[in-house]
């Protein structure tokens, strides 16, 4: 059975953990909405993260890389509206100042404390009205709404969540979705929990975790030079460390990913332009990686994403993207589903109704299936349709 | 110096090669417009192919890679409206019917003709209508014109071309560009010579052009199961047979090379929802490999083709694409300009006149060029531009 995940939960959820924003005036547009945020535990906490593989990242995920080198942070302090990516030594010297600041501000070590940055690449941070911002920011446990919507750029809505495994909880926040504030793709997800977990088997859960979830997330197909998950575990709810042996890691494991596939979709369903949410399924595949290949060239295909948004029920757009994939298939054997009626088996098309199939993608979430016919391995992944409004936000927004 | 090419040229235009043209029905679209054509040589011709590498292929390649096995053949048979693909044994049946209809029309042998397909995946063939059409065909030197019509879907004007070297003509036509009848990318490209050239040598320059000429060409991402570039070399101006020794072999793949260039610039340029054309190149690279791969992935990124429909000069999605890559590159080493405008070096952006590359990016064409800093590797491909437009044209069609 799924863990059920509160909507209404937030990184603030679990125990001992607060939060707080304030405007410092970082973003030009959405003037007086919150652009600056902290989130904090009473106690150091074990840490786990995944960053970008992008080459060209930005300067907090190298002084992230650094600070969670021992596995342990305490805090985490957050802008957006400017990136700070491809800034250089001064913006590397910034992005260690915000550590350092926030730092004095809770009364903890530099190195207890992580920086991310999601906004416009090549621009330098006002780092007087944050050194201002972070000296106003006021803590406390109800602070995680605040957070969540002061780490959002383009996003239309905040995206948050929470939920229980055993006595713990695991509590969490997003943004996206798409190349948000519209010069860069970047998505930031503070996943927290009170459950006392060893550092190594939090980092091979997340990292776990994050290949069924984030990684199978695709508005555009662009990765950014920000893109960062960070796990803190604070232990404040007692109990003895969870390991990977111990009976509590499964049920840790599966709480874990179902908060992560749900803010995982509702990125996706807040997608620029993005009017409903497509869920990618795979399986008959050769191997996990295969069904993975497909679900993420599948999720960025333009004339599937323009398809789904006009509830075109256009299953050879579909073929045509596995037959392309360089995935291991049995031709006669590869059958696909719109909305769960199937449209295509044997190598033809079936008789499907087409209007009714059409009806049932004009719905909020579309539901894609291909079976390759050859294994008994599967991925699931998610993405949205691709509208002119993706387009108008991108194009017409000037630098 | 670069061959020129006679832009009212076509693939009648070397001596010996007739087309024509008919309307058969098969479009639903586009009433009246012509859907069926034929191009053949006066006598049998040298033959060179490449095909989509697309596994669920349509039924017209599967008889095409028999019937070039040969390396012989004489006339090519093509409609529009219907791609004939995932269309199983009864696809097959009708794509050797019509190859045989030509064959008894043309008095030649059926494994001399050669057949192609492109529209709506899914649907058969209306043989009837065909093999009408295919009787009402009357084939002269002046028919380049109507073939290169009739084998249009979302097309919105003809692409055809030729170029001298030496005492020979090479001509061609192909049609784009992106998901053409809504339901399938499929390019066609059908090339002529009146040269005699050596077997292994036309198919060896035809793969080795194909490779810097369409396969760097995106509009979209999707590779389509029909995908075909046929090049026929008839000797029909004379002469010693061309080989890869040959005074006049590198002549010969130069003037292929700019015919092939010439034509998918002008498939990007007429590419779904397409305003401009954008020339990519990388160079620097430490192998064409790597330069080719971030070309392509250049030319399919959802954010840089929405930027260069709004003309705004958003460097940070090119960096961002290179860092993604997985290229080899020297950070510090990597260079990127709009327009000719140096806008990224030393790891920041330079301190570019952002008007005057917006000014630049207004025009019809746009150069996006990236140096990578470590070799002397270099590859250009093109691409088109993301309009609201493309995702009309692909959503609001209903198949």
């Amino acid at each position: 059975m799924t863990p059920s995940i509160d909507p209404n939960g937030y990184p603030t959820s679990p125990a001992g953990f607060k939060a707080g924003a304030a405007y410092a005036g970082i973003k030009t547009y959405g003037e007086g909405k919150l652009d600056l945020a902290i989130l904090a535990s009473d106690q150091p906490c074990t840490v786990a993260a995944t960053f970008t593989r992008n080459r060209l990242h930005s300067a907090s995920v190298d002084v992230n890389r650094a600070h969670v080198a021992g596995n342990r942070a305490q805090a985490v302090v957050v802008n957006s509206g400017i990136a700070n990516s491809s800034t250089g030594q001064r913006g590397l010297n910034d992005a260690r100042q915000m550590t350092e600041w926030t730092a004095a501000r809770l009364g903890i070590q530099d190195a207890d404390v992580l920086v991310c940055s999601t906004g416009v690449i090549g621009h330098f941070l006002p780092m007087q009205q944050i050194g201002a911002g972070i000296d106003s920011i006021t803590l406390d446990s109800g602070g995680g709404e605040a957070f969540a919507r002061a780490i959002m750029t383009t996003d239309t809505r905040p995206k948050h969540g929470s939920v229980r495994f055993g006595p713990y909880t695991l509590g969490g926040a997003t943004k996206g979705s798409g190349m948000i504030h519209p010069n860069m793709a970047t998505m930031l997800a503070f996943l927290t929990t009170d459950a006392p977990v060893e550092p190594a088997f939090l980092q091979s859960a997340l990292s776990a975790v994050v290949d069924r979830s984030f990684n199978l997330l695709s508005i555009d197909g662009d990765t950014s030079p920000s893109d960062t998950v960070l796990l803190f575990a604070n232990g404040a709810a007692g109990g003895g460390t969870i390991t990977a042996d111990s009976p509590l890691a499964a049920e840790f494991v599966e709480a874990l990913e179902s908060l992560c596939v749900y803010l995982a979709k509702e990125m996706a369903r807040d997608g620029e332009g993005a009017t409903k949410l497509i869920e990618f399924t795979v399986r008959g595949a050769a191997s996990v990686n295969d069904a993975r290949t497909l679900v993420r060239l599948l999720s960025t295909s333009y004339l599937l994403k323009s398809a789904v948004h006009g509830a075109d029920p256009n299953w050879g757009r579909v073929i045509a993207v596995a037959g392309r994939s360089g995935v291991v298939m049995s031709e006669p054997g590869v059958t696909a589903s719109i909305c769960g009626i199937r449209v295509f088996e044997g190598e033809c098309p079936t008789e499907f109704d087409a209007s009714a199939v059409a009806a049932a993608m004009r719905g909020d979430t579309v539901t894609i299936d291909v079976d390759l016919g050859v294994g008994s391995s599967e991925a699931t992944g998610w993405g949205c349709d691709l509208s002119a409004d993706y387009v108008s936000i991108n194009a017409d927004y000037h630098t």
